[in-house]
């Protein structure tokens, strides 16, 4: 019997290749002493797909292995009419921190902490807090490694570690030991800036007050790897010109995908077709001087290259809390500087690449010096402008109150393309004067 | 005296903008209370910038303060002439640990892990451990709360967390409470492994054994939220066509951010130069019928969207283990499906473009019908190949040894460029072969 079981580690391996079905029946092979860590570590999707699929007993026993703050997020990814069916299925003290979890904004401070922290008192001492804790060890603490000193009126009076505890005289009062300066937030803060709060401070739990300063739980680390690991995803999907997933790309449906990407791909389409606007407006040039066309694609594209370099720069040192609004102007001037001197290598490049085409294949005709100059100028010119429009957009984004992530990438490309194009050929329209044109 | 104190917040707030000099001026005035917190705070780049502007005595005491793995990321952040200088100021069991996490890769679990770990042995008891780690609090190990049981040889036998001492009887043999099923990485094992070996099993700390299996430090989950931010900050820009920094945006120095970004954009530009290749084999048609030239932005650009969000999506997959590589066959087939229904959806936008603005403006000719179907056949053509190429690249250059997250988007772009060309005029050959060609 013991051989037929399947080990965590291969139920692990073909988990993502598994009907809802399949996944039930594999966890049931799985060995009972590594279940519940092996339940414990999926996501919350996942362990709630597999309540849903469970008999009501079997369904109540996983459901209660969990801490509130993951019963919480199971319970918003179940079916609205599902939940209070869920909800039934605990005890009376977990419903309610529960439901007093599930008010929260589930991308806020309140909606990831745990409500069950160690509560200290002032006038405690050493020895009697660590005995409490020592009672605490078998209850369903969050930890017991940071405790919180509250007042009469659930005010944060200040912080022990477990640690600070062993290492203080056993009759000492708490007061004394107590660290008074705490970092803490507010329950209604977003997720990321309690990581960015924790990483500054290098907190390993954060305690969450509401906004009469009453503490109503803690965030630990470990919970904010998740929301590290899920707002970096998040922001990459959006700047690849989609919406973010919702679910890891191979458990989203071919439908959900296809919706995440049309949007904006139709939106940068729509915008797009400003660049045919924009090259009907030079048909003329490019009837008389055809080899202006030829460079078309690249002049775009070297521009919408600079420009989502400078974008994706600027995007991530925003997410990181590396920059702020107020930095624009210290950015603009370095984006400057940089387009320039990246537009002047492009430019010799391309000089060159005409040039030497020319001499070995006699490709761009006689007047091909004029024509690379045009394409060298234009060069410095349209890399520059997607270097500091790229790097501008974001700030101007936010200002407006929307995501830059999400927003930048179509409007950066529709903007630098556009202009690129007349950048180019009113360039070329000075230049080839009288030459070609 | 006490008033012109800088609290740690507005040192930190100007951090950014002040010089060398400037921040050992206002550490300085920081209350020396918070000065610790603030010091341990910083960045390792930051904390060796310090350390290099200090005074010998004063540079010994803030050397000491940080914990080996953060010493070792301090001297590997000085230049290599002023690495001893710092190894000496250490005493001599740190400057040994020191030295021994010197010799791992900085990007390995050896490079990652404190040697400092509460070490305890299968004949003691819960009551033994409990004093033992007791009179280790005050030590500087990194965490009391895990303690890891090693046999004579330094193997590991099992573990067991501060919590499961509380609630065992006091005097149980630690071999009877630990849990011996107990997930481990190897030193050799890359950061990001690591940090996912932590999520995937909710693991607070992971202990880092050698090749024979002998135990040799802890990896801690406040260790691993720096580094899942860190990796994902170099994938970002990377996928934005570029080397990913070293440093924070703000600390990059103008010419280090040029060099980073002028390599790739060089090379994305050699490869675009193709383009002015594939147009001009083309030049003839062109010529014939200029109305062509007008859609090639629009048509490249749809292209290249659609390309960079297939890659951005698998790359990101990828980093997070989502899909490994003998899954692209299923990928292809539903990047397929996703292709050819996006291609569909943004043909039909480009058939109405056509048809609408000839209503109203007559921009497109006689002819307008022809253009207007060699457009929307394209689009599907060139957004398909775009999607599928964008998703299995990544695969193939995974598959070649190189990083995907880096090589892809430079491919990705001139692969769909060039083909959308050819896909674009072959279209527009048949198509067009007797009315404008």
């Amino acid at each position: 019997m013991a051989d037929d079981r399947l080990t965590t580690a291969e139920l692990r391996d073909a988990w993502a290749l598994l009907s809802g079905a399949e996944r039930i029946e594999g966890f049931r092979q799985v060995d009972p002493v590594d279940a519940d860590d092996f339940f414990l570590g999926l996501s919350s999707r996942e362990q709630a797909q597999m309540l849903l699929s469970m008999q009501s007993g079997e369904r109540r026993l996983w459901l209660r292995l969990l801490a509130p703050d993951d019963t919480a997020d199971v319970v918003q990814e179940v079916p609205r009419e599902e939940r209070n069916g869920l909800l039934e299925l605990l005890d009376d003290t977990s419903r309610g921190e529960v439901s007093a979890l599930l008010a929260y904004a589930e991308d806020a401070a309140g909606g990831l902490m745990s409500p069950r922290f160690a509560r200290l008192r002032p006038e405690m001492t050493v020895d009697e807090a660590v005995r409490y804790l020592r009672r605490q060890a078998r209850e369903r603490l969050e930890t017991i490694y940071y405790a919180y000193v509250l007042d009469h009126e659930q005010r944060l009076c200040g912080v022990v570690s477990f640690r600070d505890l062993f290492a203080a005289q056993p009759n000492t009062l708490l007061a004394d030991v107590m660290h008074t300066s705490v970092v803490s937030v507010e329950d209604s803060l977003d997720q990321e800036s309690v990581a960015r709060i924790m990483a500054e401070h290098d907190l390993n739990a954060v305690p969450v007050v509401d906004e009469e300063g009453r503490m109503k739980g803690i965030v630990t680390i470990d919970d904010v790897v998740d929301v590290v690991q899920q707002a970096a995803t998040e922001d990459i999907q959006k700047l690849g010109g989609m919406e973010a997933l919702e679910t890891p790309y191979m458990q989203t449906g071919l439908g959900a995908l296809i919706k995440k990407r049309a949007g904006w791909l139709s939106a940068l389409f729509i915008g797009e077709m400003l660049t045919a606007s924009a090259m009907g407006s030079y048909e003329g040039e490019i009837a008389r001087a055809v080899v202006l066309a030829l460079f078309v694609p690249l002049i775009i594209s070297s521009g919408g290259n600079s420009g989502s370099q400078a974008t994706t720069l600027i995007i991530r040192a925003m997410a990181l809390g590396e920059i702020t609004l107020r930095d624009w102007w210290r950015i603009a001037q370095r984006e400057l500087a940089a387009g320039l001197v990246l537009g002047l290598i492009l430019a010799a490049l391309g000089f060159l690449r005409i040039v030497i085409w020319q001499a070995i294949f006699h490709t761009y005709g006689a007047h091909y010096l004029p024509v690379a100059f045009t394409v060298a100028i234009s060069l410095i010119g349209v890399v520059t402008w997607g270097t500091v429009s790229g790097s501008m957009l974001p700030f101007l984004i936010r200002k407006l109150g929307f995501d830059p992530a999400s927003a930048s990438a179509p409007f950066v490309a529709t903007l630098v393309d556009v202009c690129g194009l007349m950048i180019y050929f009113n360039v070329g329209r000075v230049i080839l004067r009288g030459i070609l044109l």
